[in-house]
């Protein structure tokens, strides 16, 4: 394809995508593709000639899109939203387009640099202050990793540059709450600590860590001859978007010098608001945080945003430096390739950087508003209707209900949560996750999809209610 | 931005990408940019009111372009090429339209499923048996990383479920050579092995490893009490492109049934040649490889393929299983997430999916052959030429030299070949990496840019001779 035939099948794909999330409200949220639908509708073997853009174009129209469930359509309430607001979407297109490779500061200068302003700007923007140095990586379950594995090696004073792991004498302790992501058990499991020695913090009816269990379990582990490392504390779990105490984790944590980890995957983006602060108060006090503007913010997939106080630590546990990526400007710059795992990196800051300059902080700070205050409405809604109930607190965006009709409980309530959160994924008009809550299933509904307005909350009230009361009609009943 | 707002831009930007692609040679290969120029043009705080995307696009000819080293350049001769195939970028561009994301097959069925065709596609291209089956990834780094989990897990029949890496008895060992890329030694420390358990192999003079020095090593480290457990080795090195010896090294490999990963990042693109096999002969013995499309081939980056032989033991290793990313068709698909490291995953099957249907198998093979003969042409000339040195074999695309004026020996040598190639670099007519090959500066002329035609090749040598010779008078004599 040269640049003149990319040039009119561009602009051809351009008119597609506009076209599409111009339509986005249209398509059913959730696909109804079954399983190997879509495999079998692609041939088995690759193209041996070249074909015509248009009939790749036309496939996307008749395969992929009905293959889609559709995170950006309004009518989006699952897991949390990943919006990717379309000036961030045109920032990756230049970044894909430019085709420029991040393997150290002098391959691409602009690449590195431009990654230092934008993280810098979200570092103010999140009122975070300038101890931090920040880095672009793809998820938050890598940066998890990469902080556990900072956290052995401070732990171990850098066994890996000796014995290794595997040298250790004592076991070394990781907590997290049940609370976190799963992807903290994921991350502690691969940096080698053992299941056995990943310990599980007890939480407080709002489900956030208590910070007097977890300085309780520390004392039992050193009686009992451990080595506590780490702490994985969350702001915005996933399930109900719980607030860890920071500040009491945080004392706790240097008390006992341990490595402290935030995950503010989801609440991070919402600390653009000055009022929101107070969920992760003390954030000062941690060792790493990372939060996802691909999230709520509206960076498209993926911008993980992974903030240090000690890089000179992770540069330390990460870095290489063979003959072929030196070069003679590496004392006065950054090589970001020693700030996480991959060598080679994608100019990623770019989307965050139209983004932001796109939309202005202030109009990111406004959609996120009304998305909590959303939030609240739909709350009030479930909590002022007869056998409907919030189950937990709503900081944020995020709303976990149950339908509790009189007589229904246990397995056939968890029965009736299931079939009317399934009605309500198979009509179309909406995409919900359930999740499972003290042992029980329930529903979240998670507004924030870029173009979720609040009509699009009040249709979804409407349409809960009456597929609940069919589900009970029809079901469990 | 809404979508009319967008396709408006979006055209604007599609005519920038394509007039860039399309003036891609006029642009000096290296940056200019001295370190801290970009940051200095760029506002220190982000914008609170929102600026026009006209803005947005001045600086990226302003501001971004002077600041990149320009991988799509036919005269970019540096690291390993980077092709971002314009085909591929569509793709990319379909991918962040549409804004989807993997987290599961539920999440968006068409995502998973043209993964599963689009790796099976290259799986049959580069002549792999259907015994492999294959994920996408970011980067070779990160594929190294998960194989090296894989391997001390199956060498401690899983010690994450228990008390784990630190709970091990024995040293577990890793065996790599010094020609390894810096990701091999990067992930094995990363993974807890620990540096005095990563043992190199000796290589041979064409710089690939030896097999029967690592049949001897192992043997001296059983002896010794360790664990032997995994080797790494290499088609197409990062310095030379040196072949390991496949077959033979599976062989050790199976008889101490110790985890084979072969990193086969840059050279795996020639596998599409049947002529070109040999170079991997015996890859069906190996557990795990890594190919990278990113490269040579021609995908946007990132696009790494992970291929390995018992799917069932990295899903083991890396799954996680949350009751919010549960749905009931779990039993039937697969879970793209269970295969590595993120939660979430772009659409980024769609950039290889473009490219191939566009290119079909027979063009990207007729590209690929045409740099294998400019390689060819290249070393000839060198090699006809005095005081000229081509330093290793040249199976691929890469050509390792050296000029070697007479009376010019030890660091009087290495700066007279730092001098040149830094000539070249700033000249903007190149950009050629130097590397250090058995302790000496060498340069390494990587051929393969989409965009580069023998015309640029004979320039090159033109240039290179000019530069060795201004650099003979001026410099070091």
């Amino acid at each position: 394809m040269t640049p003149e035939e990319f040039r009119k099948a561009g602009h051809q794909l351009i008119d597609w995508i506009a076209d599409y999330r111009a339509r986005i409200a249209e398509f059913p949220v959730m696909s109804r593709s079954v399983p190997g639908e879509i495999k079998s509708l692609l041939p088995a073997a690759p193209p041996l000639d070249p074909e015509l853009f248009d009939a790749i174009l036309r496939d996307l129209d008749s395969i992929i899109v009905p293959g889609l469930s559709h995170w950006q359509s309004p009518k989006f309430f699952g897991y949390f939203p990943s919006n990717g607001l379309l000036a961030s979407v045109l920032g990756d297109f230049a970044s894909t387009g430019l085709g420029v490779l991040g393997l150290s500061w002098q391959s691409s200068p602009a690449l590195t640099e431009v990654e230092e302003v934008v993280t810098d700007w979200m570092r103010q923007m999140t009122g975070l202050s300038d101890a931090w140095s920040g880095v672009i990586h793809d998820t938050a379950s890598t940066c998890t990793l990469l902080s556990l594995l900072c956290a052995r090696e401070r732990s171990t004073d850098y066994s890996l540059s000796r014995g290794g792991f595997q040298s250790e004498p004592q076991p070394l302790i990781v907590y997290v709450s049940a609370h976190s992501h799963s992807s903290v058990d994921k991350a502690a499991l691969l940096a080698g600590f053992g299941r056995n020695n990943v310990h599980l913090i007890e939480h407080d009816p709002d489900y956030a860590m208590r910070a007097d269990a977890l300085a309780g379990a520390i004392r039992r582990d050193i009686n009992a001859g451990f080595v506590p490392c780490a702490v994985v504390a969350t702001t915005g779990t996933t399930a109900t978007t719980a607030l860890d105490p920071i500040e009491a984790i945080a004392k706790v944590a240097a008390e006992h010098k341990i490595w402290m980890h935030v995950d503010a995957a989801m609440a991070g983006s919402a600390m653009i608001l000055p009022e929101c602060r107070w969920m992760w108060q003390g954030i000062e006090g941690a060792d790493s945080l990372v939060l996802n503007p691909h999230k709520w913010l509206g960076v498209a997939f993926d911008s993980s945003l992974y903030y240090v106080r000690d890089p000179e630590h992770l540069i330390r546990v990460m870095s290489t430096n063979p003959s072929y990526l030196r070069s003679a400007a590496d004392a006065q710059v950054k090589n970001l390739r020693d700030w996480g795992l991959p060598l080679g990196r994608r100019f990623r800051a770019l989307k965050l950087w139209f983004m932001i300059r796109e939309q202005g902080v202030k109009a990111l700070q406004d959609r996120l508003r009304r998305d909590l205050s959303n939030a609240q409405w739909f709350a009030d809604q479930v909590r002022a209707t007869p056998d409907w109930r919030v189950l937990a607190p709503v900081p944020l965006q995020t709303v976990c209900i149950r339908h509790e009709p009189a007589g229904l409980e246990g397995e056939a309530l968890d029965q009736h949560t299931l079939a009317w959160a399934d009605r309500m994924n198979k009509s179309g008009e909406a995409y919900l996750t359930p999740a499972i809550l003290d042992g029980r299933w329930m529903v979240r509904v998670s507004i924030g999809s870029a173009t979720t307005e609040h009509e699009h909350v009040a249709a979804l009230w409407r349409q809960i209610t009456s597929a609940a009361a069919q589900s009970t009609g029809t079901g469990a009943c």
